[in-house]
């Protein structure tokens, strides 16, 4: 057997554990009881260790170079694996084990720690936590650095955006960090002399809910015979490759946080569900990175269901099924509902507009925690300082400043930013996808996606890891991944 | 690290697969999308492979003899686990590899014929494929038998119940075989002397009926923190260690089905429960074979849930949350139908007094199959002689005759008297739990299953395998296993 199809077979069995640890993280959310959770929690080490043994498995060096110094006889997909084979063998056997160890417990403590002290708005018992974690991933962030030759933040980022760059990131952020502000100022002017949106009345029952998220599903053209919508305390897409599970959380107040949840989410399964069939298994048939990723679910949920096209369309729906009457629920109000922007201590309930803010100043700060520039302790002081020059407000405490999101207290650095070169990339994309194709917008006028869905299966979704995001990008839509095509969105919808 | 050690982390790895496993196959039956079957099957053929590599692997040989030659540095349990996984090593080592892959293409061939020609009736498209599958099962039972050396019947039996002989399957099933078809002769004659009991007319909505599950569940203790109960297309007790998973399926006609369904795999979800936490994850913490785990179900199912004392109890219940009125769910009719007598042509549809015949004619058969006794085209004759002999009633086809069930499509020769061991095991712990412990039966009669679970936990469950399947039993009951315990409460609940 050649090197490289013993490296296929390797990535293979990979794969087995990854789909099963999917479908066993979805049943933790979803199913399990739990009282099961420790029996659970050995599983899934366990089977993490299966994979980070195959990963960092003493035949993988010579079989690689191997492969490499015949890679002549392998097609274009087959390089492309190879590529990302050593691409994945760099990430997982870079740092010695006995720091992924380190890394392991510190994370572990840091976020159990940050469960009980966000609640207390307790930052002085977390920081310390925080900081032993942060000492650890600077030590990772630097190896990691050495080994693909890039800065110590892009080592970290590099594995959910493999070859994003800092100084690409830096112009994308600092050109929107400028734009911004302005601009949300213009449009609050703007829509304060509006008449305020009417907010349809409450309660929605959750039955109804569910029922109207099928059908949106159903318009969105969700695989439900290789996917499902099930509820949990945070939506995700997950599952496993050929079974896409998405899930929501329903309030009896409110109904668009679900429902746009809903069509964010199934943006993820419906790229996961579009990846090429015939490389299951292997890296190349994997997504492409986070901002990819972001890309697919914001593209559904920002670019075509926020587009006035579908809002039409999806008014009437809404109302439908929720059984809505009056003023609040004709199409007019609930486009103005969907689009009001306002500057807000949260990220994740944030508006498009308003929603890059909140990343950058994650990522500034990231930054200065991965080069050492900020003590942990100052972070609460420096993330309300940004707060304010960004978003004009400041947060009345930690627990919806600093401590808001996990992402920290799970080591997780060099992640924040996909979020918004995802937003950047969806309406990138978009544009050139409606320009490209003119049955696009008539499409979603009618809640009919597939000439929409052809462009992205063409130029995306079948593509797996083919190319680089950066390629991938370019190739799609023409140019570098830029701010030109948000902007216009936003001057167009908000301004225009 | 001790050899001894060294084999206790291969079984913690071997468990974290199987417990993956049983959450993915109870996903597989109950949640997973249908379009998802192909790619869940390559997951789970994988897994099973590398559960098959750690089982066969090289250095256990070497493993095993060091631990044993030092077995006198181990505790009780210890010993018991060492001669568990000698037990597992030999079963799975003694097959050469390409006999195991060729039984596992032609048990795949013939059970996907079964699907089809089950419900066509058509005995002769499966003929060929049982044959070639009954030839690879015979050859699998001669090498085993050498190795085990026992009969290869009983080398195919002791997968499912270690250490069983024929000549004591013979005894008990000779005297059955002898007793039931008279017996049952008298029982049917005295139920038909007394009023026919009433059917309580449906349809039984299924969420009432998933109400009663659920209500009846509580009544048994089941631990709903650990557990689960769902709907699947055939009632099954699965999950992993510490998160057992029950299923039943409801039909709007009939609630009787679905109930003692539920309370049948309560008892198997109840003995998973209680096995000893200390030994998760390694042989000796398993349960102790299919006849007691068949005896821990039908203890419920048969012996404690059709007792006098909690039938009395049940019927008020049953009546409130089906909202059912009238004479057919007075208490003494419920008796009458849940104690119905009356031979049928399908085993899982049997009651406790006619069971154990369509157990023993399969166990006739397949003795016959595996000593090449008798040829595959004649199986659909004999089967229907011995109908005729034993419970007096001739299938009109072989969709219900030979056919019937999965078990001999899949290879799965030896499982059958498991069934009816565990009768005859349920009747005589059942009888020595009441003789023993005078506030069982109170109990039963009030709901509380307190009392006789004390008796279960302390004799059965918190044993896993420190013992043999008969050394379990005889300690248990202070007596080998036999017939009289079930005769006497046949003749008590029939005849008396």
């Amino acid at each position: 057997m050649s090197a490289y199809q013993q490296l296929e077979d390797t990535r293979k069995r990979i794969a087995a554990l990854n789909n099963a640890l999917g479908i066993l993280h979805w049943d933790q959310e979803t199913m399990m009881p739990e009282g099961a959770a420790p029996a659970r929690a050995e599983v899934l080490a366990e089977l993490q260790l299966m994979v980070h043994e195959l990963q960092t498995d003493a035949a993988l060096p010579d079989l690689l170079d191997a492969a490499e110094a015949t890679s002549n006889t392998l097609d274009d997909w087959q390089r492309a694996n190879l590529r990302e084979m050593r691409h994945r063998y760099l990430h997982a056997n870079a740092v010695p084990g006995d720091l992924v160890q380190h890394i392991v417990r510190a994370r572990s403590e840091s976020q159990m720690t940050w469960r009980r002290a966000r609640p207390d708005n307790d930052f002085a018992a977390l920081a310390p936590k925080l900081d032993a974690l942060f000492q650890l991933k600077r030590e990772e962030a630097a190896i990691k650095s050495e080994v693909l030759g890039v800065t110590p933040y892009e080592a970290l980022l590099d594995e959910f955006d493999p070859g994003r760059r800092e100084a690409h990131i830096d112009a994308i952020f600092d050109d929107l960090g400028a734009y911004l502000p302005p601009t949300i100022a213009r449009i609050r002017e703007r829509q304060a002399a509006a008449p305020a949106p009417l907010v349809p009345a409450g309660p929605f029952p959750l039955a109804a809910q569910e029922a109207l998220s099928r059908e949106i599903m159903q318009v969105l053209d969700f695989p439900f015979d290789r996917g499902r919508l099930d509820t949990a305390a945070h939506p995700f897409s997950g599952g496993a490759e050929g079974d896409v599970r998405i899930t929501t959380r329903y309030s009896e107040a409110d109904f668009v946080q679900s429902l746009m949840a809903v069509i964010h989410e199934t943006g993820h399964a419906l790229y996961e569900d579009g990846l090429p069939e015939a490389w299951r298994g292997q890296p190349v048939g994997e997504s492409r990175g986070m901002t990819l990723h972001e890309s697919q679910s914001l593209l559904l949920e920002m670019q075509a269901a926020r587009s006035e096209e579908f809002l039409r369309f999806l008014a009437p729906l809404v109302r439908q099924v929720l059984g809505g009457n009056g003023a609040a629920w004709e199409p007019d109000n609930l486009v103005r509902l969907y689009r009001k922007v306002e500057p807000g201590l949260i990220r994740v309930f944030a508006d498009e507009v308003t929603y890059p803010l909140h990343v950058i100043l994650r990522y500034r700060l990231e930054k200065a925690i991965v080069s050492g520039d900020i003590a942990t302790g100052d972070l609460p002081g420096a993330w309300n300082d940004a707060m304010q020059e960004l978003l004009g407000i400041c947060p009345p405490d930690d627990r919806d400043g600093v401590m808001q999101d996990i992402h920290w207290p799970e080591g997780i650095l060099g992640y924040f930013p996909t979020y918004s070169l995802g937003a950047m990339t969806a309406a990138q994309l978009f544009a050139t996808a409606t320009r490209g194709e003119p049955g696009i917008l008539p499409g979603l006028a009618k809640g009919d996606f597939k000439p929409l869905y052809r462009w992205l299966d063409t130029n995306i979704r079948s593509r797996g890891c083919l190319y680089t995001p950066d390629e991938l990008i370019e190739q799609a839509s023409g140019q570098p991944l830029g701010t030109a095509a948000y902007k216009a969105t936003v001057e167009r919808r908000y301004l225009g």
